[in-house]
């Protein structure tokens, strides 16, 4: 009994924590959503001061995660992630800076509409309310997310990876800092501070009725999970399968370049090719030389037939090639009949992330971008342009698949919502 | 045993069906989106020409269902709704050659932005996919849902109450005949040939991935269902707990006019008046002829202790009355200390649908724009002006009260995701 007692005990302080933490940010949102830009942004720019100023506390925190990472035995690689030293601190300093000094997403008006009875009605930009950002072990997201839900005038719950435990706190004092100097009450954003994944589960139920939405940060495990157990909206993409199709009328040289630049600028990235298709008219003239320019580049191929006979370094691709996002320096090639036959592909095989066509010919180019049902479409230009920062939304909270609401780089409009504004002088209706 | 498995056997031919009727439509969406303007309006004119052309039929239908419906001792009111005459079948009529006048919400060029590095980059809208719409027994609705989500680019599943099964299927008859007509497919306008919940059920998890969002159609628990049990996106509101605020510097003529129109035009509209606040300062002068105004109209009153004293015929308000909405002939009435305890009580009790301030102060009048939050926020106007029809929408397929994707009247606009097209010369990302 006494035992039970003990577990029950801490679950039922998380929940009864969990929630004070979403009614707070509740509250703390009315304010934030009516908060002038200069506020918000001095808020900003202090939080920015408070990390440089904090360098050194920051690192020390860091430390400590590192030290227990180790012991715990975690990858290198994920040690690095978890790394900060002061150029990265500047770096997450100067992202805050820069969001900023982005434009303010609220009170936009978006549409104006004078009636017969004049009646006029706008359609203005308002923040959704509160967010939650559930993320892996990278303290900079504390900052990142913290500060486009800030700008945007949404108050955050942010619920980063344990193992970053100490850095995230860290950097989130720099914000609650921030927030104190511009007169924000604190719960604009919120960190939870428990390391149980009970209070993963607490958000993704929606912190008793407060979170608007739901935003991931990490791998697909992470994504995968949040996307089939939270209750209320999320912004997100599970996987980037992404196409290059060379289509007949494709200019070789183009060609090349954009595929290489599309697969192997980085692969680990969300906007990284994944499988190449090469209309059948077109293969004979490109299909070596792209494939060489790939091996070249020092990209693995996983090909079709077509594709094996056309270079002999090529390996067999498996139905399931034409499903993986490798995420890494590999990429499945297969000839294709013709456009429909490309498109067919595209849509049973895709992510609807990004998907490009190259091509000289305008017709196919319009349709492509017409017919493919993609986030984000391109023609004649890298995939790895699927970001927001290239989308000139200055930064990004992610990129969604999903068809409600946001779709693609979700910058600070996105996390908007919006109402009408009616007015009139006296107007009444027949 | 035997009646278990007369049991089962017909849940699995519902769920197969019902699976079936999903797939099918999430083939035709994509047919759909990629219909010419042209090509979805001969389809909406052409069913509007079946509709004028079966009135008979329809009507033969329609007394199938009166008949039942009499013999089940369904309610008058039921029943009127539920009723078809030539000049219903005529209005339903004119109402899809209205959404075919439309101009196109598929394509819209939502926002364009060129790149430093001269890529093009336009937001444009796209259909939302598959849209579940559940309805209680108007035969009208499978005629107007059907018409929107077509002019949208959408396909749509339709399940209409049990009540109206013969008349719905009639209207549906003519729009099949028009998409027929028009070369587009069938399923673009499905309906679901069962009578059991269990349909709705299967639209409520989204036919397998199917449905990209669901409309609820009807009364209070119909919307209260939907929204609890739905595993995809709901377009709804749950009630209209709608405020009319009287300032302290409102005019006395426009405060009367509104009021009582907001309140009695038509008392059973999600848009009509159900609580009147009252500022302290305004209440000497205003209270006593708007209690009289709306006592003249019909209009039973459930004040607050200022609001009897004003008039001996206002009856006592409880708690529970700041919370309802009536849809009926009453109203409750509250004065307010301030501005700010206005906002503060509509935060409270409202439902973030429509909400209205009478005042000749600009100032309060922008403030009160600015911070309430709700879908619609007018300023010296009826709130029964929250209508997709008064917003020039042409129509709506409902009002959503949700924060996410749309908000407000729910026109063709509202029923369009988007995405983006980015047009090249080769670039690539450094």
């Amino acid at each position: 009994m006494s035992s039970a007692v003990q577990i029950l005990e801490p679950e039922a302080d998380v929940r009864a924590a969990m929630r004070a933490i979403g009614a707070a940010a509740r509250n703390a949102s009315r304010t934030l959503a009516n908060a002038e830009a200069e506020r918000k942004n001095l808020a900003l720019t202090a939080s920015a001061q408070a990390l440089r100023d904090r360098s050194a506390d920051i690192l020390t925190a860091n430390a400590l995660d590192l030290a227990a990472g180790k012991a715990k035995g975690l990858a290198t690689a994920f040690l690095d992630r978890l790394a900060l030293n002061p150029i990265r601190i500047e770096a997450i300093a100067k992202g805050l800076d820069d969001v900023a000094a982005l434009p303010d997403p609220v009170g936009r008006v978006l549409a104006t509409f004078t009636r017969p009875n004049r009646l006029v009605i706008e359609r203005v930009a308002t923040p959704l309310g509160v967010i939650g950002v559930i993320y892996e072990s990278r303290p900079n997201v504390t900052a990142d997310a913290g500060a486009l839900c800030l700008k945007s005038g949404n108050a955050v719950v942010l619920r980063g990876g344990s193992d970053s435990f100490h850095s995230s706190a860290a950097i989130h004092a720099c914000l609650v800092a921030g927030l104190n100097k511009a007169g924000l009450p604190e719960a604009a954003i919120s960190r939870t501070p428990f390391a149980s994944r009970l209070a993963v589960g607490q958000m993704l139920e929606g912190l008793g009725g407060t979170l608007d939405v739901i935003v991931p940060r990490g791998g697909r495990r992470l994504v995968e999970r949040v996307q089939r157990e939270a209750r209320v909206p999320v912004f997100a993409h599970l996987e980037g399968i992404v196409h290059v199709f060379i289509d007949r009328a494709a200019d070789l040289d183009k060609a090349v370049r954009i595929v290489v630049n599309a697969k192997m600028r980085r692969t680990g990235v969300c906007g990284a090719a994944e499988t190449l298709l090469v209309h059948r008219s077109a293969a004979p003239r490109m299909l070596k030389p792209l494939i060489a320019a790939l091996i070249e580049a020092g990209c693995a191929i996983r090909g079709d037939e077509a594709s094996r006979e056309a270079d002999p370094r090529v390996t067999a691709a498996t139905e399931e090639d034409w499903r993986t996002e490798y995420l890494d320096a590999i990429i499945a090639v297969r000839v294709v009949d013709s456009f429909d036959a490309a498109i067919d592909h595209i849509e049973t095989y895709g992510s609807h992330h990004t998907d490009c066509i190259v091509t000289e010919d305008k017709a196919a180019a319009e349709r492509f971008l017409k017919e493919v049902d993609s986030a984000i479409v391109l023609h004649n230009a890298s995939t790895q342009f699927a970001d927001g920062g290239e989308f000139g939304f200055g930064a990004e909270i992610g990129i969604a698949t999903g068809r409600m609401h946001a779709r693609g780089p979700v910058g600070v409009e996105q996390l908007c919502t919006f109402k009408y504004r009616v007015r009139g002088d006296g107007q009444t209706r027949a």
